[in-house]
């Protein structure tokens, strides 16, 4: 890594969790600059914008979520490869301070924001993406049923914890996350497999 | 209704759609001041602080929410009433421009502003309490099995739908809440009344 490169990065380390917490546009110029320790030219020779900058944080959390989020063994079979990846999610949730970066992004730019936007839809086709071949593969492998609709399951997994974790974060408790654990993986069980 | 009762009205139904889709950092008084047509002395002769405006708008768009979602008619069953409730958190899912107020200030205060933070948070307490009790008068009245929790019920139509919210405003899609809504209404009829 280059001296540029390593700089970049450090930057994206400070920046994530301040635009993940605070928002685009809660998110200021004094605050960037407090968390890197460095002067708004020192930000800029690295980043064109406000705008390049954030979106490059948003991708930096959500890869740093994924590596958590997806991070699964072997299992015997790929039901149990849902129920750890549902485990991953309600245990680790932030990646970096302040929650999901994906809801946080959806939520802050889905009015505006067009750049940070389609970052975030990307990141939600990714998500949907990789349940959903986890769950073709269970198809395919004959550990479910044949009917089972897997766009329709990688969608009842993606909303029901982001909507969970929502209300964890603003209860400040894990109640409702355990809770959709608790019904995803019954559903996994009997829907899937029944 | 006072002369100054309907100014604060006005300014209210103004500023709401503001915060629901900016945010609170991203909603100047120059906003304030262009959507309401008044300058900064006459927002503020009728509320003490941006945060005070910013808490009564949510208050304006959540009871404008539950009016529309809880729209509610007199159904044989109350798994009718909530299949109900369900139809038109898709159908409205908006009070105001923004998407659900809830979830926007929910995402936005968490980490930060405590009197938004608050009036989210009692909002959800209340959406949740009342999905709650519907529930618990259709066990009281015989329509479910004796064995439903009815908070995990809760719990789960509240996660999945405002999760499902995230997605369809994200993808400019209704997909995510259409299947959302199949999936809650065969979860009704089986999980409840099974």
């Amino acid at each position: 890594m280059t001296k540029g490169e390593h700089t970049r990065k450090r930057i994206l380390e400070a920046a994530a969790p301040i635009f993940n917490q605070r928002g685009y546009d809660g998110s200021s110029l004094s605050d960037l600059m407090e968390a890197t320790g460095l002067k708004k030219g020192g930000i800029y020779r690295h980043f064109s914008s406000k705008q390049e900058l954030a979106a490059e944080a948003f991708d930096y959390a959500w890869t740093a979520w994924q590596a958590r989020v997806f991070r699964l063994d072997e299992k015997a079979s790929s039901i149990d490869t849902l129920k750890q990846l549902i485990a991953n999610f309600v245990k680790y949730r932030s990646s970096v301070p302040g929650g999901c970066p994906l809801l946080n992004t959806a939520v802050d730019a889905d009015d505006g924001n067009s750049v940070l936007r389609t970052r975030a839809a990307a990141a939600l086709r990714s998500w949907l993406g990789q349940v959903q071949s986890i769950i073709e593969q269970a198809k395919e492998r004959g550990e479910t049923r044949r009917a089972v609709d897997s766009g329709m399951v990688a969608t009842l997994i993606v909303a029901s914890l982001e909507g969970a974790l929502m209300m964890s974060r603003l209860q400040r408790s894990d109640e409702p996350l355990r809770r959709i654990q608790s019904h995803l993986n019954g559903y996994l069980e009997d829907e899937l497999m029944g």
